[in-house]
């Protein structure tokens, strides 16, 4: 089965909204096998909408954004006219939505009224989590499902309405693909250490992307073939395994605060974090994870260099002396930090993530990450860029980074 | 100037990776008046490539991605053959490379070297952040960009290298448009509300967009026919301004977060943050607006109930007494927040975000947000969904906006 998203909405082109209403789409769409062929992002201009149509090169086209109550949302109408379906009220659309707003207790409107207006002739999916209706069209050639831009009304009714049918109604070859997330080693240098391996995919026609981001290279194996060599591509992966062990840190959809929280619970320890500039980014990624209350205890985030005074008990002058981005600053964070929230581990950050420079001497971009655990405490020096935000995330990664090795070589220890 | 993206990469497709590319090339080329006509993106499939670009109706072509020194990168020999253009190895691009690895000390590989093969014809952009340059090609009736898919490297080649180029050779009419954001009321209710003003915008011809996000709605006001209209449509934010002050909370770009940041700089006050729920969410995103030390001292996490007895010394008895998602524990720990943080403002949240319970008896999605402040302290309730991450997006929007609304009263007694 091959797939078209078609996003509407001028937001997306102009940058305001970012785009993840398709990124899940394609997610949800791909583990079950389907092959998206693309993701075209247009304005609710009908004939930019009823071209993206006709050109569709698909088995289906899954078009989300502009059902909303307001007069900018024009989708259904272009539809409706393109499929030569006129709106008519649908009784059962109209009683959802009167009950919808009478649960709220707030008044209905005209315009909410008029979202029961629906082609007739399409098939209505139902909305339980708002008032527009999704829609499926027949006709012209074209299977046509539309769906409202709101992402949980959306995925709401992709996983109740249209997962159930699409697997009623396609044979879907899962499209296997396996991932592997390295970190530690750079896009070309891990390419090199591969290259052998990756002629011997080739060989057997399998694919193998690179996909980098801030901190880490992902390494996705792919068939078009789909699940017939998925124990193939089992063994490669058993394979790459053997070839870079240590770049390893996890799997398909992993986060590094993932694995983290799994070694944590594996082990039975605890984690807190004292921040400076991450401000508790670090915390809030470790939070992140359902079931994190197993493990995370808490933060204390002394962005104001006097608060590491108050809170922390660093006294003023060993800041002076050492440069409030230094090893010495961070270790003694991480010591305090897990004094105070009594935990085994506790990471700390301090750094300069620009663009000003503010109360150290270091350049931007500066960063000392610092551990204390049982085996005592230690800190790393890195320098990231001069990007703001981008620092912030790299920090992150870093510290939760540092954390899972001490876990890994703790693992290790172990079993000595 | 009608512009079309062209994201390539399969990463994209599969939903493995956001394409925060084009939502960033979709800002940055809107906002010097180039029109987005849409933005495609597919995989790295020759076929699918050519097809972009001899559908186009743009006017320039902006490709990203696949120009990686790494076999699944194949962008640049498609463009190369499609513009018949043979690769050569370019010696300035060559010595770019091999300065870029010698300053970083690291050995160049077959692979890097090979990245100075470029197409004899197009124009070569050079990448300062990396070793894939970028290349403007002329041919065929077409204007094409291609650049790395990397983001800080497609950033600063496009900021350094097309920016310049693009204003020198179009006539850019800025398509001229302002954005409203809201808080407080639902996309319906607000379109009734501004009805007739929505009318008298149709009228002049400007166009009116409904952006509802978790907790906001947008309103962009527009012209196709460019700055001609900005003194109109300043005139009409003029109006809307006095239509619904209450709920207008900034322009543009503004985040809650800035904006409060703002609030806070003016009238010289510091704020901090204890949270149970947000994890650090809060604090991070007040600390994620550049200058932000000037007002945010720091924060407490007491993400485990222990916690809040241990460092807020919240007695065990009165969480028990009054459950740890409640109003009291929620103004208890702002106010002690407050205390130990030394702020003028304390946030604090307390709440559960599911899928599980945690220690609370109330329902997933319960919420309690507490400030503490010169006026005193309180807290209020919210109820939002089942979905986690949603939940933390909302409680911190609610937090900031707690805050906010009690500075802009604060700014009315003062002037009163």
């Amino acid at each position: 089965m091959k797939v078209s998203i078609v996003s509407i909405g001028d937001e997306l082109l102009i940058g305001q909204t970012i785009n993840t209403n398709a990124s899940w789409l394609g997610l949800e769409l791909s583990s079950i096998g389907a092959r998206i062929l693309q993701v075209l992002t247009i304005s609710d201009d009908p004939h930019q909408i009823i071209r993206a149509i006709e050109l569709s090169e698909s088995d289906l086209i899954i078009v989300t954004g502009g059902l909303g109550p307001t007069k900018d949302d024009r989708t259904k109408k272009v539809l409706a006219n393109y499929f030569e379906m006129p709106l008519v009220h649908d009784a059962t659309t109209l009683k959802h939505i009167e009950a919808f707003f009478a649960r709220r207790n707030r008044p209905m409107l005209q315009a909410n009224i008029d979202q029961a207006l629906l082609p007739r002739g399409c098939e209505i999916l139902p909305n339980q989590w708002g008032t527009a209706a999704g829609m499926w069209f027949e006709g012209k050639g074209k299977s046509l499902i539309c769906l409202p831009g709101v992402p949980y009304e959306m995925k709401g009714i992709f996983s109740e309405e249209i997962l159930p049918r699409l697997k009623k109604r396609f044979t879907l070859n899962a499209l296997f693909h396996r991932t592997v997330i390295t970190q530690g080693i750079g896009e070309s240098f891990l390419a090199e250490r591969i290259a052998k391996w990756e002629e011997s995919l080739e060989q057997q026609n399998l694919s193998l992307a690179y996909l980098p981001s801030p901190g880490l290279v992902k390494l996705r194996i792919g068939s078009l073939r789909g699940s017939e060599d998925a124990a193939l591509i089992n063994l490669k992966m058993d394979e790459l395994k053997t070839l870079i062990p240590e770049f390893i840190i996890g799997y398909e959809g992993d986060t590094v605060a993932g694995v983290v929280g799994e070694l944590l619970k594996k082990f039975q320890k605890t984690v807190g974090t004292v921040e400076s500039c991450t401000a508790g980014n670090v915390a809030s990624s470790l939070a992140g994870i359902s079931g994190s209350s197993d493990y995370f205890r808490g933060a204390l985030i002394t962005y104001q260099t006097s608060l590491k005074t108050q809170l922390l008990n660093i006294p003023a002058t060993f800041i002076e002396q050492y440069d409030v981005v230094s090893f010495e600053v961070a270790k003694q964070m991480a010591e305090e930090g897990r004094k105070q929230l009594r935990t085994d581990y506790c990471l700390s950050t301090t750094g300069v993530m620009g663009p000003s420079k503010g109360d150290s001497q270091d350049e931007i971009g500066t960063v000392w990450v610092g551990l204390a655990g049982p085996f005592g405490s230690d800190a790393k020096r890195f320098i990231f860029g001069d990007e703001r935000s981008r620092n912030i995330d790299m920090t992150t990664l870093a510290a939760l980074n540092f954390l899972r090795l001490a876990l890994v070589e703790q693992a290790h220890n172990y079993r000595k």
